[in-house]
């Protein structure tokens, strides 16, 4: 009896009806968090494997349908882009269009000029766009910057941020991505600029490739460093490894004039193990999917929120844009050894 | 258009439909993460007062309705009883006959013979009878017990059970309750006979009046402490109050021949902050909606297990007569004060 | 040129010239001290086996003396009695009656009675008596209790006292020895004396013999666990283990009303290694000569301190004669599975 | 009676008569622990302030002298020279035409032409020649150290140090110094050639003034970060304040192949304190004299070794030297704004 099902959420009158492009992997964790979402209604769903599209429609009651199709139906409110890169931008451009509110996965492109044009469409057309930038979400460090804004620590002098992931790309993976500062160290760009409470107006890097040669090869660094700083004076660093063997390494700290913040990893459970040999807990959550379990479905919340409200998310295209400048700015770094200019 | 809203979690026909008896504070609990379930259909609601009953229907998509209606469904494959507890055996003895699979909150019942009568019904039915312990699927004391059982440290020897409310019950509460051993230290009991690997013989119990003086103006106790001890000399050790200002304390300690096991509280995030005072961390998940929150839904997904699978519960009617059996000899422990008999 | 040794310290003129008996294990610890302790000139050695005796001698500049001649030289202002436990009573009265300051190891005596000829001899001379209860100096446990005395958490409701040996004794050791409750346990009497703020009125005790069989053919126990109770309700518990294979596991817990002060074990570096299989840190200092090295050296420092000043040792006669009362009282409990009164 | 006391350590034939020039405060505390070392007589302090002098050498039987006499005596077999930076070289060329062995606390120089210089001497006169940098002898540093040579990690890939001190120098202080880089960063840069396993080939700077205006009033920085790296691409960063209101802020962490390898903060007690605020802990030590008390004795130590056994310290000359080229490489990068060569 399919009513009773219908008003299992006991909303129906309010759910947002939304649209999700892309099929693959992060788009899999978004469908997983619209379904669970009372708010959220998940209509369409739009990838270019019609049998992958038809899986994830049948597994969340969503339908499988094309791009035309799910942004002429007036009742969807609301877009998620978790497709290939590369279409980010026309997407976006096509749903700000129709009036949609876009969710747009980073980066909304490789190229500033192309940003600059979804941006502008962005723009004219008024809708609410929210990039993914997911880890401002996350209950420690969504905390951690609370507890900063507040003052806890009076002003801020020094971040350190610390990203590394369990496990390299493939090597397909890595020909075919924009390399590791624009799919990795873009998240800890926006996390610098988010905390520096000031924007960064140089960069330093230095890439190395000392996990797996076939990085070095395609012209990609696998192990990286990075100092930032704003006009003021105050300084971040950075580091990056695509390997850390005991999990997913995301940590935070940061030094003001009254203190330090820091967020550690977080682990499975709280057990510890004493014998002959160690003390020992358990390894961080393994990956991003066990990491931000949580800021991706807030990041979701958020939007709704937005859509509902009709509010501005508190990180949006300008943030997309201003990370992908820093990437640009820390690729020329690490090829001329100096600090770079940042032009925001 | 509820179509769409009903084929959101794609499984319609596999779906398992769940009635719920008691709209109150741990019926509120198990309502939610019914919604939640993919697997559960929230279909009816029954709680003697209709405003109440109607709200969580209203909620939830749910119908309020009557015991006879709800039982009388063929479709009702499973119920979840957090009534009151003196409704508890009627409610399983009635489901039992109708041969509905049970979830029943702790206690069966105050008494032992009516809990007897209970399971006897339920035997002679051959439902499938899960008890609420819950704790037995928080994730951090599920590990615990796995390595355990893994061998990891070797035979058990000691336990150590701490377990602390954050604040204490109101008077009338007290008043009308089972009193602080039936309703707080059975899960503890729970626990200890989950990781002694034997059951234990004997307890030994004490309890003052420290916090509020109408604990012991009702003759209960509001801070205690037990020893049990199993026929082979295992030993197990419980404290408990019902204040502990910094949050609900959860923690296990088990000691073996090669090591110890520890699971220690959980906290909201990682945050740390250092300052010209001290280094600070999270004080611990408030109280069981918090830190059990997990385990609360994991032990709906073993009930749902059981009921597609006909598989026996991993904690069912004869832990919760156990522990009630504990809680009597403890009672009786602390009026002798001396080691008392566990006639399990 | 010993000139300029002897004057290595600078203060010849205010050291404070020791005789030590006993020169066993213990011994040796404070011979070490003495050594090191820049106001005591550890000047004569006592112990029945001559050549012991000669090495330390050697080995720090003592010498090797006899009873009548160490308490007939009048430089001698204090003596460490660290010799086997049947000679403590004897050689506190010998020393009382010729004026010394007296600093002596726990027990005083196994005999209750003989305890009580040797408090009233050193009570009529006036003299320093010290009890090594040497964890009161240990600068954790020593902070707790001052942050408690401070009222960080309020009035004492309960407190947890883990106390477990990294080995066990030697089947001679335990034959020859007076128990594992009046060598071991003994400390954390007398560390729950000092934290729960009222004097025990009752004591539970219950011992098993799950580590090494010659335990229980001694009639000792190598398990075990207590709960003891003031006259107000507070309540205290310990557990005991001859066999910790993480190393020594010395933990206290303090459950106030507004709040919980704990002191956690030490390791000997602060060094973390992540890797693939756990997150491990350094095991626990090894034993007491490792945790409690810096204890040994306070309590003979406070020693001193009360020798120039005159005053009274702030674990005294009276603290050695109360831990003892409550071995002897949980040793009945162990026996008659009841709650014993503590007779002080 | 001096003989008793000068037997006091019983080791009178083989103790090293040393001479320390400087009274100052490293002074003080190399004159503290020669006092506490059983191998060593403190024979001679030298200072040009004769009360200073005078008042070391009363407080610890040593004799107040000039430097000649101290390096004319044939009895001396080693110099501690803690003295005015400027003074090092000239005091460690003539030790070394005596033949005495020598302890230098950093740096040799400011100037590397006498550095050279000074090194020629010492390297033609033979002598033994250990250079302060005692947080190589730091246990939880060395224990790290260890486990990495051992292959606990695999490889090396990136180090980060964190060395923030508690309070910043005063304006004299910083006037009169040889800049935060070379007073502070130096023990950073030597600790990054320690643990990178490869000499680092490039480094980078940047410095800010963001704590107290006189450092950049004076062309110091009171904030730095740092990123040095090797010729097969080894990576370390370095961040220094000189203001951590918590307390001296001393972490290492490597990443290696295999894991990661840390080293936290000490604390002086394991007290914790659970309130309806938070979780607290103790802060980290306050200063170097308290976190690195072990690491200054060990250093001693090792120097006395060395004298006896007539070996080479594992930190010696060519480490001083080559820690100031970093210093300079530094210096000359927060200028230039890029990676700046390391010419050791």
């Amino acid at each position: 009896m399919p009513l009773s099902a219908g008003l299992k959420t006991g909303k129906v009158k309010s759910m947002i009806d939304i649209c999700l492009f892309g099929a693959g992997f992060i788009g899999s964790v978004h469908a997983a968090n619209l379904a669970r979402n009372p708010r959220a209604r998940f209509r369409y769903i739009v990838d270019p494997r019609p049998e992958v599209a038809a899986r994830i429609a049948a597994q969340y009651g969503a339908e499988a349908v094309d791009t035309q199709r799910a942004l002429n139906d007036p009742a969807i409110r609301g877009v998620i882009i978790a497709s290939a890169t590369k279409t980010h931008a026309d997407l976006s451009i096509a749903a700000a269009q129709k009036g949609k509110a876009i969710f747009c996965e980073k980066p909304i492109d490789m190229d500033i000029g192309r940003t600059d044009q979804c941006l502008a469409a962005v723009a004219e057309a008024g809708v609410i766009f929210q990039i993914g930038f997911n880890r401002r979400f996350d209950p420690s460090f969504r905390s951690l910057k609370q507890r900063l804004d507040a003052g806890e620590i009076g002003a801020v002098e020094q971040v350190i941020i610390t990203s590394r992931d369990p496990e390299p790309e493939t090597e397909e993976a890595v020909a075919g991505g924009g390399g590791v500062f624009r799919e990795m160290t873009i998240h800890d760009f926006d996390m610098a600029r988010n905390l520096l409470g000031e924007e960064p107006v140089e960069i330093f890097a230095t890439g190395s490739c000392l996990v797996l040669p076939y990085y070095g090869k395609l012209g990609d660094y696998d192990t990286a460093m990075f100092i930032l700083r704003t006009a003021s004076g105050r300084q971040c660093h950075i580091n990056n490894s695509v390997r850390a063997v005991y999990g997913y390494d995301q940590r935070i700290e940061v030094h003001g004039s009254n203190g330090m913040l820091r967020a550690a990893n977080r682990t499975p459970t709280s057990v510890e193990l004493s014998n002959g040999t160690a003390i020992s807990t358990d390894k961080p959550l393994y990956f991003f999917t066990e990491r931000y379990q949580e800021s991706y479905a807030a990041e979701l919340d958020h939007f709704l929120d937005c859509i509902e409200k009709g509010e501005r998310p508190v990180v949006g295209a300008d943030d997309g844009r201003k990370a992908m400048i820093l990437c640009e700015a820390a690729l020329a770094s690490a090829k001329s050894g100096r600090f770079e200019p940042i032009r925001l």
